[in-house]
């Protein structure tokens, strides 16, 4: 009955909706693979986040990008 | 001061803001009554994840509703 | 498929067991109630976190509690 | 190799740019100083909520606003 | 630079040491594989939860399980 | 009424009663002093993950540790 959350930058780095299905197929596995855990109540939610929403090193990826 | 994060999804299986109000008022009625919680300090969020964003069994609920 | 995570304060202050199971059977059925969603599919995560790592206006609650 | 995830009102209430990029910076500092944590691999993610989305003493921000 | 979150079943049900090491690798290489992501800034964090504290159908786990 | 979450490694690493205060003024006074938001409904809550738990570039920090 395990949750995953995956947090990743959206906007133009957005993955696409057949990336999307990929990382949910994939999460579910693993968590089968090594806990065997049941895949029906395998619940993964992907939140996409705005470059400008998420920092590193003090700077956003906007910036971070800017700068190559 | 308990804080109550609810996710469900978004698009066009979104709450109504009458919903979400409902969902926020019974939330905090909750903690009031089981726990004697102070609602002045009791903090609702509600986040709306797309279907594409949202799995369970391996796959996305917008895979699901299209197989019915 | 909702998703609903409650955080409160743990340690002395933790629920109980039973008033756990009240939390998670109010929140299912307020997701049923309001929205019509399936119980069956509705998870619900309580998370208890200490005095000291949570904060209100500046300070841990255990500082505040100390002042009374 | 801290996480920090800020959650505040967006909308008409949202930080600009600049704001969210300070927020960045000064969460950042706050993990170096504190706790001498590497600035390299402190994350900081700021999430948005539509003030229909976020409870406090059982109603949602829009209506407390409403209200004055 | 996603961040994976994996909530589970701890206490009896934790998983060891060498399992939440393939779940860290196995979700690695899964945004690697699908998104592209570099490994390096990539972090997983995985969360262990009662089975009071969990709640599926409007019951703990821990009532579930006695169930059988 | 915005909400900080921070997410740290814990055990041997975990911050004192001190430093936890400290986070909790600093974050406090940093959404006062970029946003004007009101200490008193700002909430900060600060979890402690085990080294195990956490993982960066496809190793726990427990295994990075070990490697020097």
């Amino acid at each position: 009955m395990p949750f995953v959350n995956i947090k990743l930058t959206g906007g133009k780095e957005a993955p696409t909706a057949e990336q999307k299905a990929e990382l949910i197929k994939g999460a579910t596995e693993l968590l089968v693979r090594v806990l065997n855990k049941n895949p029906a109540t395998t619940v993964v939610i992907i939140e996409e986040v705005d470059t400008d929403n998420w920092g590193v090193g003090g700077q956003s990826i906007t910036e971070r990008r800017k700068m190559g």
